[in-house]
């Protein structure tokens, strides 16, 4: 929400400020040393705010906190190992982690950030008195050199030398290791323990996070609002959905259950927050009951009067330090309680330990509910994609209307977003956009600055990836267009990922496929040609949630459940030139049921969400058969459909041509 | 061998017998108290026997020796019981096993069969005092029923009904389930360990199974002639391969590695036997050191002085009953030794526990280097291939020129062997040949009898696959005969599996790939009518070994290792439609490297090794794509250009239009 708007929201909501007097109280709520205060915010308006009006305020506190900054890596590094002596560990764990686990953390969990000076989205940093580490995935193999002093730190890649093994050779024999054990699920510490135990080391769980002894300025948790998510987009009321879980639980001999995964206590509890960018989710933990009945633990302060009404009775709230006195009550009563101990903290699982109970491990029983959206839930995905799509065709009509050479990466990520926000229900991107042209097409996960900002230039292939957070769903998109006329190399690896696209998009396949075992649909065109891509084909998407969503993926990897009717998966092939260009073309699609007459197993197939033209002079249709021909000419013609009578003018042309037949 | 051809060579050996004569030397083998001793031929002969006449005598044994019969199963489980009080355990386990765990097993370890009266190739059976029951697959589900008497056994599936559970409701708190430790793996009996735990039951390993005290005339061991495999045929000497597999056990910090795969000890040494049916394997143990050198445990009278001097001084020839000793003696000295968890009986684990050692885990090291075929075996293998595909063809011919109604499933299979037979370095079959014609041919692994035997009758489609034990290389092929003009929906159903054979036949994929992400090339054609097969799309082959050879394998299911040049594997597509007719259309094929010009990364593709005509009258060519009916027009000029000079006459002109473009 722009600035002016969020002020005139303001006063037509009854509270007489001007932007100037906004940002002071924004900046006195940043400045308290006890937190931030969302009662702040109601004491402006003097009533409850509006949901999106509440997370607009959230979002400008936000912007304005003082942001975590990369300070003198040498004087931080020393200060953790004077707190380490004096904890008595002669090393520490410092992974790019909260204690929810996700993908999306809040400003006070950036202690990688803040220690290192390293950003990416995934990392881990390993410290001893003499030596330290930081250790990264392929992605990040030349950024962590660029952010990270690395007469400090070796730089390490994760899998091809773990930390496990660094960790052998650097600790002491008899060493203790600290690690916060709320950043470490039970399944990832084993790793460590067994690794260890080789030399005779051992883990140590600390208490209280040595980071927080140094980071004088580190900040508060995140304090949204938790609001009501409505039964109009839910679908099902949580008290619905508690109570099928609870049998389930009763059934599986679980008296209850721990939840320590946001997305999972959203969807239960029909809430959601704006605790973490790009997602909207209110972080907090959960006990769930056999009985149906959830034991919540969060803030009381981002539990509103009218949120409370609607978590109801049999949802009890107290304030996150008693989770842990929660979970003793529970091992008192000799509760049989499940923990997913590959997804939680492990905190959780030794808490029940020492207070006497066995917990059992399972998954998450929210996953696959969760995961396996009811038709309300995909009828708001459906509505939401229609007016995304929307944003995106105006977006690539206003592109096709600009000169080669006019219009930068920042530009173009902009100009999207302004468009996303005009659709209903709009509520935020669902991650930052990629917006990457020429060579920075081909970075998979590029993230635009002004130091790598590049004008789309004739000749350029300009790959788009973004997404919207609306009420009734989350959209994923990203498409590959031509910056002039483009050159017979680009027509045809975006010819063959198209193949793959399609090939995905038309699957038919029997019940307990997995995806692993589709993608190779996705791929074949191009290794045909020797070519592949090195990501997975699909991530699932949560329903005004997370963006990147399991359990299920379409990917070369092992391990992913079965699709199912009702789940929602990305469709994204692509080929990267790795300084030259990138294609990725990704629609989101959902898993259906697929009557086939005279077949004889059940079968399941995709139906395409996401509408918006794909790039036709990036297309050599000889390259393509008569089916495939007809799919995107179906699929164009429901572009066409979709959209045909709600642009005018130039807009209108531009859809139409390309929207037309091959 | 036919027994005048078999008289004939003694004969010419210098051995003056007659069949009569040859017999009662046979008749007084198998009666031997103490086991048949293979020095009985060789003094027919004076001289160490040809090897292929060693083979055919044994065969003839074997054919002659008592048969295994089912006799009163009530009386064998009443004597079990009263054994199983004796050495004092509550329940025990009989699977269908050999110490060697291997898919073929000697008439000695028929024990499930002996017990029970079934004779399928997997299953288990599970005996309490009270209780029992036999476990199979859905392959068996109703010969089992069949073939044992359900009052005295519960039938059960074996995933869906796991003996686990059966046993946790069966066994007595503080029950003891005794089990044959050669006949379990380690990691298969963990899973009785976990489950029993749960009732407070635990396993118990006996020192003797329970039906050897029982089993009156149990057969004795086979004790076929160990002889050297040819370097012309394996490309390799033994003492190269076991220091180039000495120099990988250093670096990976074994001592020694416990070899219990007949297998791998016929790769490993050059070596082979005749111990099972279609496979050429001398059942022996060994420990391969990290010098290089092997300790080999195996009945000294099947080792003849020139196996002897193949196998030479490294190799150091001890009694199969010394085995236990020796691993004492690596224990003794504190080795590291490997041991095959998943793969070894338990027997081998806990007798190095027993003896103070810290086994390890790890895989077999033979099953690499033995599953990627070095060029000579290749070579092998498509001379192999070159031979049998001729025999097919003239099979393929004769039964072309034969009317509808007059030929039996078992005279095809028998003129399909005689035909084989005849050619070069044939030593047996590989498997059971499957001749099953109209609705036996949906029974996937359809065995005829002289019940079951159906005439090849006009509108059937005939199913064959079957193979060759060759010295050079094993084959396996299945082919799908129209016997009369076929029907439209028989036609649909070929030319489906067509696509889907066609699809893995030019699969192209980069290095890193293994058979579960090629899997659905061979299903998408039928998975897009809603129709699929029940069984993998391709098993590994050894050459001039097990017909059925991992690790690497075309399937659904999750854990093969990556595909890698030189292994060799089945590609067969099928479609069955129980009670009316069975499709399947199976070339072996070798993974090769695969350069494309202007490709970015390493790839493999597969080259057929099999020659023989699909039947074209079985084929829709509307259904198939033109890239597709090139492939089979290429493969048909492949198979003339192979046979249409060898061939003459009548098979000359039907190969001519079996093989002519679509």
């Amino acid at each position: 929400m722009a600035p002016d708007e969020l002020v005139a929201r303001l006063q037509d909501a009854g509270a007489e400020v001007s932007l100037a007097e906004l940002d002071a109280v924004i900046d006195g709520v940043n400045a308290a040393p006890t937190g931030h205060d969302p009662a702040a915010w109601f004491t402006l308006i003097g009533a409850e705010l509006p949901t999106d009006l509440a997370a607009a305020l959230e979002a400008r506190r936000t912007a304005r906190q003082a942001p975590v900054t990369a300070g003198d890596p040498a004087a931080r590094l020393a200060a953790l190992r004077a707190r380490l002596a004096q904890v008595e560990v002669d090393g520490f764990l410092i992974p790019r982690a909260d204690e929810f686990l996700g993908e999306y953390i809040a400003a006070q969990a950036e202690r990688l950030f803040w220690l290192t000076g390293f950003n990416g989205s995934a990392g881990l940093a390993v410290i001893t008195a003499e030596s330290a580490a930081i250790f990264t995935d392929g992605r990040y193999t030349l950024q962590v050199r660029d952010q990270v002093d690395t007469t400090l730190y070796e730089t390490h890649h994760i899998t091809d030398s773990p930390a496990t093994a660094w960790l052998k050779a650097h600790l002491p024999a008899g060493g203790r290791l600290g690690y916060d054990p709320w950043l470490h699920t039970r399944d990832g510490l084993a790793r460590y323990d067994k690794a260890l135990a080789d030399v005779g080391a051992t883990t140590v769980a600390l208490t209280e996070n040595p980071i927080a002894a140094v980071w004088a300025d580190q900040p508060p948790p995140p304090l949204t609002p938790m609001v009501a998510h409505d039964l109009a987009f839910t679908g099902r009321t949580s008290a619905d959905k508690r109570h099928d879980l609870a049998e389930q639980l009763a059934a599986a001999g679980h008296d209850a259950f721990v939840l320590t995964s946001p997305e999972s206590i959203a969807w239960l509890l029909n809430v959601r927050g704006g605790d973490v960018p790009r997602t909207p989710l209110s972080q907090a933990f959960a006990v769930l009951h056999k009985s149906g009945a959830v034991d919540l633990y969060v803030d009381p302060r981002k539990v509103t009067a009218a949120t409370g009404g609607h978590l109801g009775n049999e949802v009890s709230v107290a304030p996150r330090d008693q989770f842990g006195a929660g979970l003793d009550i529970l091992a008192g009563r000799g509760a049989v309680v499940g923990v997913d101990a590959g997804d939680s903290p492990v905190w959780v699982w030794q808490r029940l330990v020492a207070a006497g109970a066995t917990p059992v491990a399972d998954s998450d029983p929210v996953v696959m509910p969760r995961a396996c959206k009811n038709p309300i839930e995909l009828a708001g995905m459906v509505a939401a994609h229609e007016r995304d799509g929307l944003a995106i065709c105006r977006f690539l009509a206003w592109l096709d209307r600009t000169s080669p050479g006019t219009v930068s990466e920042i530009d173009a990520a902009q100009k999207l977003a302004d468009f996303r926000a005009e659709g209903a229900h709009f509520r935020d991107l669902s991650f930052d956009t990629i917006s990457g042209t020429g060579p920075n097409g081909a970075i998979v996960h590029y993230r635009v600055s002004s130091e790598t900002n590049r004008v789309l230039a004739a000749g350029d292939l300009y790959l788009v990836d973004s997404g919207g957070q609306y009420l009734d769903g989350t959209t994923d998109i990203t498409r590959t267009i031509a910056i002039g006329p483009p050159g017979a190399v680009e027509r045809d690896r975006f010819t063959r990922v198209l193949k793959g696209h399609i090939a995905i998009a038309t699957a038919v396949f029997p019940t307990g496929t997995n995806g692993a075992q589709l993608d190779v649909l996705a791929r074949a065109a191009l290794w045909r040609v020797g070519i592949d891509y090195d990501h997975g084909t699909g991530h699932g998407v949560g329903a005004y949630l997370g963006v990147h969503e399991g359990p299920h993926r379409i990917s070369k990897g092992e391990g992913a459940p079965a699709l199912r009717a009702g789940m929602v998966v990305s469709n994204e092939p692509g080929y990267y030139k790795t300084g030259v260009f990138g294609i990725r073309i990704e629609n989101l699609v959902t898993v259906v049921d697929h009557e086939i007459a005279g077949g004889e197993r059940a079968m399941l197939a995709f139906e395409t969400l996401t509408l918006a033209p794909i790039d036709r002079r990036l297309i050599d249709a000889a390259l393509l058969t008569g089916e495939e021909i007809a799919w995107l000419d179906a699929y164009h013609a429901r572009v066409w459909a979709a959209y045909g009578t709600a642009l005018t003018g130039a807009d209108r042309d531009w859809l139409a041509a390309a929207t037309a037949p091959l």
